[in-house]
């Protein structure tokens, strides 16, 4: 019977543990919810984090101290590489290329577990800087965005490009857009964040980088400082783009809308 | 050290479909991973089983036939109902009415943790109507409808106020907003979605019921059928909405501006 139930144990432990990652869960409370004795839960812990390192599918952190306990990380997941290669290689498709070079991307932002994937991967290499939210504007960059903050166990702050009435006061900046250089507007409730916090700020695409410095100045209006930019996909033209900083999971070289090619490939820390 | 390796095995089984809702994962797949017989990984699935429906995590489901093999469901996990009262008890907060009663709920909408469940427990009323696709419309109700997408293990299609360019052709539609009565443009790529298919909606409001019903219309234009609608809340008034069947998660009764006070209920099926 202990066999059955040290297997129950480490079950339920992973699967409520990988449900809500970077959420410290207590000691006690697990021993509670089994009824069983803290050392033998630290067991169970142990071979949780065993296996989850051994198959790559995260990592399970001990957090120290008073308010510690135990979290899971989705840290360094196989097959990320593969994973990116791959969705560059369903965007190489010709068919894609709309008028005016425009690349059909939205079926893949579309996929939950492509997003979340992208979302993670993006998430972790921000995780040490530890954000207290996740900022994107909208729209199409949202799923990726709330799939990293998701990671992070952090809420999702959205820009609108007009303020709502149902969403209280809210303070607007105009910014210019890096593709076009045309003047936009977005706009953040003013309950929303509190000085002096950490912002992460995640898109979907990065040409000029327009739409990123218009969220990192707002970002400035609130005295709250940008701890990192991650996008799913920069383009490498322009090189110099208005943040100086920031990780994409893919470059986009070229598209050749006479030739119907694309050029798109994982960037180099992938 | 057998049993050990039953842990580590059950473990990362446990990881896998968690991390992965709706999607199957045939026995090969985790018999290859693990370099264990068929009938080992099937004592394996057995002893996740258990375990998840003990403790109220949710179900994994056996899947017959030669595309057949295990997947999890987060099916009637615990807690749901405490947890749709936790959110009103936040909620009846009267500093969170805003001028012109609207109710401040950014933040609840905000939180991946809460999305997260909140889209799970309105994906799963729907489960059986085995929906092809979410669709909400931009912007509040996107995080919502992507975890019940993650959920269903189905992509989520946006319809936005207005038409990119970086969306290629779209179709759009006029409707009529429920609370205001205004006329407003929705529209929908036209390769993103194709004929016969089975759209779940989910949104974050609804009061009129007006965005609902425009979506239903879109979906028309495109040969499509709704199989659910869910929302976050609903009000209590008006009691005749302009879609006849919706499930919402909470009902808001009243908003009183003088007194400063929220009635706001889980809905009953809760």
């Amino acid at each position: 019977m202990e066999k059955v139930k040290r297997n129950e144990r480490v079950s339920a432990i992973v699967e409520m543990l990988s449900d809500n990652p970077n959420k410290i869960f207590t000691l006690s409370y697990f021993s509670d919810l089994f009824g069983s004795a803290k050392s033998t839960i630290s067991e169970d812990v142990a071979i949780a984090q065993d296996s989850i390192e051994k198959y790559s599918l995260g990592k399970i952190e001990t957090v120290p101290g008073a308010a510690g306990g135990v979290k899971y990380i989705p840290y360094k997941k196989n097959d990320c590489k593969k994973f990116v290669e791959e969705i560059c290689s369903t965007l190489r498709d010709g068919d894609r290329i709309l008028p005016g070079g425009f690349l059909y991307m939205l079926d893949v932002l579309s996929h939950p577990a492509t997003v979340s994937k992208m979302g993670e991967m993006l998430a972790m290499e921000f995780y040490k800087a530890n954000p207290d939210f996740v900022m994107t504007i909208e729209t199409k960059g949202i799923p990726v965005a709330l799939m990293a903050a998701k990671s992070l166990n952090i809420p999702l702050l959205i820009a609108r490009r007009d303020a709502k009435i149902s969403d209280g006061s809210a303070v607007s900046i105009n910014y210019v857009t890096g593709t076009t250089g045309r003047i936009q507007t977005m706009s953040l409730p003013k309950r929303a964040v509190s000085n002096g916090q950490r912002a992460l700020i995640i898109d979907d695409f990065m040409k000029g980088g327009g739409s990123a410095k218009g969220l990192a100045d707002m970002m400035k209006e609130f005295a709250i400082s940008v701890v990192g930019v991650g996008v799913v996909m920069a383009t490498k033209h322009p090189e110099v783009k208005r943040v100086k900083e920031y990780k994409s999971l893919m470059e986009l070289v070229n598209v050749d809308e006479i030739n119907r090619a694309v050029d798109v490939r994982p960037s180099e820390w992938v």
